[in-house]
């Protein structure tokens, strides 16, 4: 693990909340961008070397959708950036945290992400991902 | 803000979790703290330019003995770092974000520390904290 690449916050409204966390972060969100297979609108605002990822379901059946169902806005995750996220994954599971996937799949902003299930991560969704590699 | 500062996870048992975060982090917490104004025992994992900060109550009334009876184990709060803690307190207040005091405070890290309603900011319980100025 390298840095906190990002902490996902999801939200019901990205045009609402991009207007609320430009207020708190003192700074406008950088690109918006739909990532069709996971269900979501995502937008990004940078801070430091990390990123603050808002997450807006756009299909009811969203991951996102049934979060905001039973949690309400808030923290969804942590990703952490990783250098080899084959490696990681392997390391991770042989640690005894559960994947939820079986290969590193693309998400937002040009990353391999991978998600381990936040019952073997002391409640916390926690998410590993790298850039993609060049084709 | 200038950067996230640390992310907060609320944990039942800190000797356990701070094992369990170090298979994850691939690295050892490097400090313990206990706040005893806050009814906390924390733990420091480095990480970047942020840190991890676990957080595990230590008397009944704790906002985290709180949070983990709600809720139950998971990320409690992100601390962004701030120049000014009391100027940023003021622009934060006139934006509409609710503090849950009327003055900074004495946290863990040798930091002066001040939060606000979640209700206020998209359901995520922010903190702003800078080092506490050289007396």
């Amino acid at each position: 693990m390298k840095k906190i690449e990002h902490i996902g916050i999801a939200v019901r409204d990205l045009a609402k909340a991009n207007d609320l966390f430009a207020r708190l972060l003192g700074r406008e969100h950088y690109k918006i961008e739909e990532v069709a297979s996971e269900g979501v609108r995502t937008s990004f605002f940078e801070l430091g070397e990390s990123k603050i990822e808002l997450l807006a379901a756009s299909s009811d059946d969203s991951p996102i959708a049934k979060f905001l169902a039973k949690r309400g806005e808030g923290i969804h995750h942590i990703a952490f950036a990783v250098e080899d996220i084959w490696a990681e994954m392997k390391r991770l599971e042989a640690e005894g945290f559960r994947p939820l996937q079986e290969e590193p799949r693309e998400g937002a902003d040009g990353k391999l992400v991978a998600f381990f299930h936040p019952k073997t991560a002391g409640g916390v969704l926690v998410e590993i991902c790298q850039d993609k590699p060049l084709e």
